[in-house]
């Protein structure tokens, strides 16, 4: 699709790497199969869970947020098959542990539910900017683009505080709630990188012409690592220990 | 909003109604309260029921349906906010009925959520053609461009088709499903027009100067036994006996 001389150099100050290259191709088919997965099925559940709003006005801000996954699921799905991959196929090896992330998480209630977006939104943008600095120019430019459309966020911090401050209590369920998501999510993606040798690679700039050669599972744990600390810092800003 | 002389003749050849009409106004805002209130949890249970989908296709198809009853919704609830009407008051009295509709017929699998799309896609489509006839011009339009932006429907009908010859059984409990459903539309519908005067009235032309005058429960019967025949031509066009 592209491999034009003129994209923009990695951080490394190497040329970008080109979807000309198999290995690297594989890997890019491999992150837009599981963004765009990822994206559906946030779809699917988020809007399941707005069925637990509390009142109409907080449904429908749940529903938006789903509809904006939805959108950024289309992108991914339209760039697969852009690249003249079957979609569906490309989604597949992520079926099974993203869907096995949201059933060991189904949201006991609304407060989890919001939460839950909450989390997946924060650690989803962080991921795609991890991700984002690896990748050809065209590639690039969608998973930044995806990123920018988020942002529903400042909804939930404010219905999270406010119900805080009305129950206390409420904090250290919370903490704990945002503790394990991010468990599941760690352990399912641990799982994934250890089974997608490529996908890992390149997330971790190892293919392409970047600085890390070869498979390399540390560099991958360092930034599952980053994620966690990003994590910690927001629930931290919400007034929860994580 | 709209009250100018130039506005379309209803059926009747007469002067369409005016927003500018108390009892016309509360029953507008009755009926977009109501049909945005049922296009947001359409979106929200179609959304849900989309994870029941055995293939990833077929689970974005059901999404990109949910999505397009959530742009009518956006609609329905900017109309009411232009109207200078607070939506979630508008629809409010529509909340129990409609989640008790949803909670009543939640699909037990894949093949069940799909005919629920389907029987819901079309009595939708039908109400709202029922209804545009009574409106002004401008709730007319907006009506009736929601009514258009729907039509995921061939996906289903195909769908339904091969499961149904895939094995034969399938057809006689789709069937039972379906008389379920249009029984508890019609059972909520029913309770809500008995409480929803004004609304009641408009959807069978009894407010804004049309021919019938006042509350008329035997044409809003005759309005849902419209509503239940072509629900039958659909099942039986399905190979289904409605």
């Amino acid at each position: 699709m592209d491999s034009s001389p003129g994209q923009p150099p990695g951080l490394s100050g190497q040329l970008g790497p080109s979807l000309d290259d198999p290995e690297y191709r594989a890997a890019v088919v491999d992150l837009l199969g599981v963004l765009a997965y990822g994206e559906l099925s946030a779809f699917v559940r988020l809007a399941a869970d707005a069925a637990l709003a509390p009142k109409i006005g907080a449904e429908a801000q749940l529903a938006g947020m789903a509809v904006a996954e939805f959108r950024h699921f289309t992108r991914l799905r339209d760039r697969l098959a852009g690249l003249g991959v079957d979609p569906d196929a490309a989604m597949q090896p992520f079926v099974a542990p993203i869907n096995g992330f949201h059933e060991s998480t189904a949201p006991a209630d609304w407060l989890e539910g919001l939460m839950k977006a909450y989390v997946g939104d924060g650690v989803g943008v962080d991921f795609y900017r991890e991700v984002a600095r690896f990748l050809d120019a065209d590639t690039q430019s969608l998973v930044l683009d995806v990123l920018e459309d988020t942002g529903h966020s400042a909804f939930v911090v404010a219905t999270v505080r406010e119900a805080i401050a009305a129950d206390p209590r409420v904090a250290g369920r919370l903490a704990l709630w945002g503790r394990r998501l991010m468990g599941e999510m760690l352990s399912q993606a641990q799982r994934t990188a250890a089974e997608r040798d490529a996908l890992s690679n390149l997330l971790v700039g190892g293919i392409g012409g970047s600085a890390v050669p070869g498979f390399d599972l540390a560099e991958v744990g360092r930034m599952f690592a980053r994620l966690t600390e990003e994590h910690t810092r927001r629930m931290r800003a919400l007034g929860l220990s994580a």
